[in-house]
């Protein structure tokens, strides 16, 4: 007997298993769950999503979404404009903002290099941070993830950027605020102990 | 400093939030993905979304999900009518489907029994099952989970049965299929040995 399925569950399914990280198990239960709820509540999401994607744009300025031509923090005249954190992706924006304790402005990559993936640097938006620096830069703070793909990209960025002239620094490395020596990993203990600062 | 995230971002991030087992971190990731999608792929599966949810109908036999008004199940005239399947929900038919060896048809209920949720009989597909029985029916086969949901709707069904006549069977319950005694837990080892079968 052939696979059974009725049609409008296997297209919703079949959507939703495109997302990153979606299964065709998960799938199949988040589109049994759509076909349940209320039609206007589905036409709400659809539409959202759809006007929300219509909307975006990437800021003229640090590439981050936005619905102007430049997002609220670069056209904050309070912020510091000379100092550029440079990170992964929006999501690192709001993880930063959510911190506070950081004045300047961001730039979002959208991506790392990863040579085994095949992303190299035309595919992420390190000409257009290289752009900005033309301006009146006085540092530009590699803040991408502590991983292979976070390092290469830092390093990589940073050889362009000294022979301008500009400070370029790294986020630490170090033991995370609550957690335990015990099971802290070989690379972060070391680091963490080279690093250590004067009480 | 306030949480920051731009509004497309959050926008679409709520929406897939909606969902279930979708935390906010999930639907963030999921939603810096729709934004980065073409235009064209993001308007198609808003549509087919909204097109299958507005086209899906329930067979006015078994209650599964079709397009027409009696599902492919239903009308398959090669398929014994006299023997009834019910189940909770849509992909239990597609599992027995996929399974073989059942030529009956079904009735999926669209949930189960459960006082704790406040789910009552009038809340799931019980007398649309009751008034299918009037008709030429000689076994109706109790296929809910065998969780404590599965049994309590599958016992308060086969009383609603029962004066009827018509005979009520239940899954066995038993090892799976390639699985070890020694990770059974002690109810299904308990019921594997008392549902023992001549050899």
């Amino acid at each position: 007997m052939a696979e059974y399925n009725p049609l409008p569950l296997l297209l919703v399914s079949e959507q939703l298993a495109k997302l990153p990280g979606i299964g065709m198990k998960t799938a199949g239960r988040l589109a049994y769950h759509m076909l349940n709820m209320p039609e206007e509540e589905v036409a709400h999401f659809a539409t959202t999503i759809l006007e929300a994607r219509r909307s975006v744009k990437f800021c003229k300025t640090c590439q981050n979404f936005t619905e102007q031509e430049e997002c609220s923090i670069c056209g904050d005249e309070q912020r510091d404009h000379k100092v550029i954190c440079v990170v992964e992706a929006p999501k690192d924006v709001s993880a930063f903002e959510r911190a506070g304790g950081f004045d300047g402005v961001y730039h979002v990559l959208h991506g790392l290099l990863s040579p085994a993936d095949g992303i190299t640097p035309n595919d992420i938006r390190i000409k257009e941070l290289m752009a900005r620096l033309s301006g009146d830069v006085d540092e530009v703070i590699m803040a991408t993830n502590p991983t292979i793909e976070g390092e290469t990209t830092a390093s990589y960025i940073s050889r362009l950027i000294k022979p301008l002239g500009i400070k370029v620094t790294r986020l630490a490395y170090g033991l995370p605020a609550g957690s335990s020596l015990e099971y802290a990993d070989e690379v972060t203990l070391q680091r963490a102990l080279e690093n250590r600062n004067e009480l």
